[in-house]
């Protein structure tokens, strides 16, 4: 399958390529287990591939949802849609998740060009692949460096939660991304991988990366990731963001505020990296992030299997929000903010102070 | 089949029964899909159904090792053995686990009357249960009347982990027993049962003890416990112990320090509930707490299923601890202590200060 969006070489897997008039996503409800593909080529199918996680991650959700613009006009021809229909259903991948802004963002950015027509569309998502793709490179040398010049252990043991890999973006990774970065130059010991419950992102995903990429990994369940951290066996923890409000409150993968709180108990950093196009600058703070309620059969199963008993409520909040006065510093490919600091969040999109 | 130990009236389900010269034991690993029991007659099954966790939570495993001893004793008749293979015996059952210490406070209580024969070393067995139940019992009224003197909202919305219910005492349960006992007295809105990973005893065994009680539960993963309570929708967590140091320290199930910093964070009291039996005098402070590492595999597994990829490391300590100043209360039968106040940790355990 021929695949002409742009690649990163150091990419180890492509969640989301764009080949043959289609949006192909890697089905990643099935890693580790089966390496199988998604081939989107009507929005149902996209929405639908957002909402059961076959794509997730917030960088990915904005290639997705530029690339689900495309797949909408395509359809659009076939099915001789008119301009509302076509908005409405645009409307529907720009909303078929609440709380990562990749997903807008990223049909925001595509839709002024729908006049112009599918190739103007797929040169524009084509280009947010290769900006994020070299975003998450450049916040990665930029965590590095900032995490080489806090902590004093060599080499660094880090903890991290959920998948923020290749597979969570378009390419390299940002959380993960600064752990191979710290990989490449020969300074990690060992990362401490939060399993992420309900969905086991980090136990499947990132365990999965961590292992092709030669990084040493231990699998634990969430629960045990303050005591990790208050026992001194971390130096540092990194996480990814789904929305980084105005004043640097951040929303990201459920689990994460309570590692913050540790990390803030113990006295070590706590790190929060994303590219630029996770900040939502209209957003002034975490208590106007919408939190997406997902099903509670999502705690109460697992693969199909029921694990409480038959009736028991299961509540499933997919994501919290972290204050941003127990962040250390947010970290972008434009710069390091650190949230109790004089720069402003701001910067982390490239403005000025 | 005959059941001559005490009996508590309310309990809804029996974890630890003796019959018929038998340690009759609830299988909790195959609950709520299955109600089987596991009947000991040697040694190697009382440390079996230990360390697999048949039977778990400190105040059960109190029993269990005054039952053990019982059951040596008749296995020790049975195959001739002498004083001092007795001995090692026992000291198998005592060292079956290492982190609560009821194991071995059942164990020590009733070895003194091993010369003694077996009905003594029984009697003192079901005394101990009788107690259990009977302590149980009151440190539910302590607590039920400690929380609705501090928490103003009614009914009361609860935070858990683990269970520590019927199936992880002789009956009644200590922070399950309070929430019982606020219940009794119409003042449970809702339970919030982290799941409890690896071994699920909150989604399995918590949410089915309040689904046979009406007691209203949301399952939810451990990682949702910090933005529960940051996000207001909890009012108090309540959690057991198993083993207290003499500073107010509290060793428990993995995740429990999380929920603490919590708290702590929100402004909303972290209480700890426990028989006197819990309470270490001989230790200390935390630092001096064996933490069981238990086969990371039950982390790398979800329900018998492999979800870390093949080769991937599972870190798995069974229990964290709890730092003093992060406890709003210890209560026991004897007492309501507040590790940060005046009435010393011994009161739990019937001291006058």
């Amino acid at each position: 399958m021929s695949v002409p969006g742009p690649t990163d070489p150091r990419a180890v897997v492509r969640a989301v390529q764009w080949s043959d008039d289609t949006l192909v996503l890697l089905d990643q409800t099935l890693l580790p287990a089966r390496e199988e593909h998604v081939a989107c080529t009507d929005v149902d199918s996209v929405v639908d591939s957002v909402q059961r996680l076959v794509v997730r991650g917030a960088p990915a959700l904005g290639a997705v949802g530029a690339y689900g613009v495309a797949v909408a006009m395509l359809q659009a021809e076939r099915e001789d849609w008119g301009d509302d229909r076509l908005r409405r259903e645009i409307l529907r991948i720009r909303d078929a998740r609440p709380t990562a802004i990749n997903l807008a963002w990223g049909v925001d950015r595509v839709t002024p060009l729908v006049p112009a027509g599918v190739t103007a569309v797929l040169t524009e998502a084509h280009a947010i692949v290769g900006e994020d793709q070299a975003a998450n490179r450049e916040l990665s040398r930029r965590g590095a460096d900032w995490i080489l010049d806090r902590v004093e252990r060599r080499p660094v043991r880090v903890l991290t939660h959920c998948n923020t890999g290749d597979l969570a973006t378009t390419g390299w990774g940002t959380a993960l991304g600064i752990i191979r970065e710290l990989h490449d130059r020969g300074q990690v010991e060992m990362v401490y991988a939060d399993e992420t419950r309900p969905l086991l992102q980090g136990a499947r995903l990132t365990a999965w990366e961590c292992a092709r990429q030669g990084i040493p990994c231990r699998v634990q369940a969430d629960g045990a990731a303050a005591s990790t951290i208050l026992r001194g066996l971390v130096d540092v923890a990194i996480i990814g963001a789904d929305r980084i409000a105005r004043n640097g409150d951040t929303a990201n993968k459920i689990g994460s505020v309570g590692i913050a709180l540790a990390c803030h108990a113990a006295g070590i950093p706590f790190v929060v990296a994303a590219p630029s196009s996770t900040v939502d600058m209209a957003t002034p703070d975490g208590s106007h992030i919408e939190i997406e309620l997902r099903d509670g059969a999502e705690v109460t199963t697992y693969a199909g299997a029921r694990v409480a008993p038959e009736g028991a409520d299961g509540f499933n909040p997919a994501f919290d929000v972290t204050p941003a006065r127990y962040i250390s510093a947010v970290i972008s490919e434009c710069a390091v903010v650190e949230p109790d600091g004089v720069a402003p969040v701001g910067a982390l999109v490239g403005e000025r102070s």
